[in-house]
């Protein structure tokens, strides 16, 4: 018996919906496509943001914010980009309602001259900034970074993973020259590494994206790719080397020191609230959530078995003493973050509640604990002994000493549980295409536990590329990217047979 | 002569969007109305919401994230509500754009069943989801808050006091009975006040708002009303009790203890990034902002006089130890906040930027200083002696152990001359209408510094009061709100010269 009503082994998808709405993350909106975050879920996003924020403003990045409403005519000027967007672009076009025949209207009189579109992304009105704001080497680099709502069409939304809205992150940089937008480039993906490994622990791999995956516009995209326990792939952030697309689209120039103009050459990269599906498909069991520490809103939370007797107002204060003791300690360099849940509802159901959610420990504490000065707690990534729930007490004084120290090993365990699966499901050995064939199949068990290959290929372009696209498209495969780490030779490329030049994630995705 | 072109007796509006410009806080973006908001500004504002949300989550309210998107028929629900906001609502019509005779489009295929509306404000969405989410009593209070971006078309925008799209924060509370739900809107106001006053040092009125003043759809309405430089008042945040309307018009009900079915009583409550406007406009000075330590970014900044030779590394290496060294002290209650500015500029450049900008401590370190031990600074909020610019030498020691010290008398100072300011430009004695209108004028001196008017009134309704707004308006004058704060006894009327039952204020307003 396990504590959602469907496990991941019969039904994956299910599984994942289930988990959203009993760890109490976020809901359907009834704005079609769009989500309700609620508190568990936004308190996860706001320690994403934390953690991301202080690691681009260490960078040297300062926040910004730009409107949410774009002209029109501003994504006319770069084609390619507008072409990637447009099929997903959410327009107004009017500023005023009124009552017509006794129902609202959009106000015929009110219509806009030129519709302004949600931003699906900010390069175009921050590219306009910058050609304003940048007249000399001396501006450059120029390093800002947005939190904000972004808007993208979607037709079949699933909470976090696909929103019509959804929240996110976006760097934009102007440089110089190649080199140090390169070198920016490649400092944003490994910000991005760094935040979702260590903090999110969710293990990833770095590369870079083939020329048909790439940002409309960019000369070369990057990502983290990281396997869900579907053995699916997640494209769990991206960054953007534009060279100077943008830049000539819209005339960001600079005046170098010998008095010559040069075109910026700029970077964008971005992160999202799909982040949080990632960590569900990667921490998710089939009790709910394991929510990583380094992540978790409330890290030890403490129900205390109240029985509407006189006895729970000594057993409330034993609790908020104990949450006060646990308050002063720190891990992952935070001060600790536990919470004494007093809300007016069965323990049992409580208790199951934060299992659900994936608080790291839970503490349930009756009268005999605190009148023997112990601490009876769960430690949610170990939540069973065989079928049983595995509970155990510890002296207050050790609980509290010990709780830093718990936290910080579920954080690793948690990390090092996901790793040995992603490493042991990126299968080698695929000589041609056709061995790709016989181990996927032709898509009919998309559902099936299937893990990533590793092949080598000699990185074809243009019609060649599409080609191969459309071959992996049949097995209902794409190519996640070309990893930074490659190898010293390589066999021959399983799509032509011709020497490879590299190798290469393939995978079913989100 | 000042930092600014513009003073404030020469030219009080001028003056405002010159300071926005010059301290680098904001500009006015190629979308019409709307705003990109730059790092200075986006700094205030985040400590703006670390302030607010650390309050709002400590009195018991939980963050969640609602759709920016609200299907039209939503607001049709309560009448009063949307014919207050559908002069200025942002109506999404399409999902997609379309290349038609080579121009991009609106696609006529992709026009939506039902227009979407971006938020003026979430009643509707988040009353529909508390309608969903409230089963009995046990589910009350509910108390929830988001930080948000919002639309309301601006045809006149001024940066942070007027823009089509700004950013703010919304309280949604839904409570048992009416006592709870107005001790919530009096809780909200409260925390409201607080930092307003103590981290804004911007002195408020608390009162409630005369009933044609009302937010659409509310029962009473409670504002905070402060003082501008030009004797003008800015409402600088709103709490609403809201009865039982929004849960009627969404069937908001709970099941009480007794098994029978109850309406929800409802609050909401709201503070925005115009407040940023407020604070420009209550210390900004001639010479640019004075930000209120409490609130700046950076409370310490050390411009270091460099000259493109050799001893600038040294002189580099004595900022940074600085500013490291003041970093360790606490202002505040966090700790305090220096940086060392080291852009590729001019000293003295750099120097009026920050004034400018209103750093409080401005430090300029040069070669002889660094060979001292001292530090050269200047409190922005204390800059000129005369006509010349008031720097004073300390030895670092003793700088660093002062540091906080004098940033704190800043925070009380700036806040005890607003206060002075407000309370000497209260006017009382006030007997009748004319006597109101000998003062005010017609309104043609709009801009000429006149204060507030305190006066009583017998508190019409309906019709009169309706009247007595005419009235007002005919010298552009409005009520602002009823302070909290009351005498014991009244004289009569000054519009009716029937017996007054309240003060209240009357004043020009932004």
């Amino acid at each position: 018996m396990h504590a959602l009503k469907v496990t991941r082994a019969e039904d994956f998808p299910e599984w994942y919906q289930t988990v959203v709405r009993e760890a109490d993350l976020a809901e359907l909106s009834p704005t079609r496509g769009c989500m309700i975050i609620k508190p568990w879920g936004m308190g996860i996003w706001e320690r994403f943001v934390a953690e991301m924020d202080g690691r681009i403003r260490a960078t040297g990045h300062e926040n910004y914010y730009f409107p949410m409403m774009i002209p029109l005519s501003f994504f006319a000027k770069e084609a390619e980009h507008v072409e990637g967007f447009a099929k997903e672009m959410a327009v107004v076009t009017h500023h005023r309602l009124k009552s017509i025949d006794g129902a609202l209207k959009p106000d015929p009189d009110a219509e806009l001259a030129e519709p302004l579109i949600l931003r699906p992304t900010s390069e175009t009105i921050i590219g306009d900034a910058f050609s304003r704001w940048i007249k000399s080497y001396r501006d450059l680099p120029l390093k800002l970074n947005q939190w904000a709502n972004v808007v993208r069409w979607e037709l079949r939304p699933r909470l976090f993973l696909r929103t019509t809205e959804f929240l996110w992150q976006e760097g934009h940089t102007a440089h110089a020259d190649e080199a140090d937008a390169m070198e920016e480039t490649m400092l944003a993906l490994e910000i991005y590494r760094t935040v979702v490994e260590d903090v999110m622990a969710i293990p990833v791999v770095c590369g870079e994206k083939p020329e048909n995956e790439r940002f409309p516009g960019a000369d070369r995209t990057y990502s983290i790719e990281a396997m869900m326990q579907d053995g699916k792939a997640l494209q769990a952030g991206t960054s953007h080397y534009l060279g100077t697309h943008f830049a000539e689209a819209q005339n960001i120039r600079y005046q170098d020191k010998d008095g010559g103009m040069s075109l910026c050459h700029t970077t964008s990269w971005g992160t999202s609230t799909r982040l949080i599906g990632g960590m569900i498909m990667t921490h998710g069991d089939d009790d709910g959530l394991r929510t990583p520490p380094a992540m978790a809103p409330r890290q030890v939370v403490i129900v205390p078995m109240l029985r509407n007797k006189p006895e729970d107002a000594e057993l409330k204060a034993y609790c908020a003493a104990l949450a006060a003791e646990l308050n002063k300690a720190w891990a992952f360099g935070s001060p600790l973050r536990a919470h004494v849940d007093v809300k007016d509802a069965r323990p049992a159901d409580k208790r199951w509640d934060w299992v659900r959610r994936g608080a790291p420990l839970i503490c349930e504490i009756g009268p005999r604990d605190a009148a023997n000065g112990q601490v009876t707690f769960i430690k949610r990534n170990a939540l069973r002994e065989g079928e049983k729930i595995k509970s155990q007490p510890l002296a207050r004084a050790d609980f509290i000493a010990q709780a830093p120290g718990l936290l910080e090993t579920t954080q690793a365990e948690l990390f090092a549980e996901a790793k040995a699966r992603t490493e042991s499901n990126i299968r080698d050995g695929f000589a041609t295409f056709a061995d790709l064939e016989r181990y996927y199949g032709t898509g009919d068990n998309e559902n099936e536990f299937k893990g990533w290959a590793r092949v080598h290929w000699s990185r074809p372009t243009g019609a060649a590329l599409e080609e191969v696209g459309t071959r992996l498209k049949g097995l209902k495969l794409t190519i996640r990217n070309a990893p930074l780490k490659q190898p010293a030779s390589f066999g021959p490329c399983i799509f032509t047979g011709a020497p490879a030049v590299e190798e290469i994630l393939i995978a079913r995705a989100y």
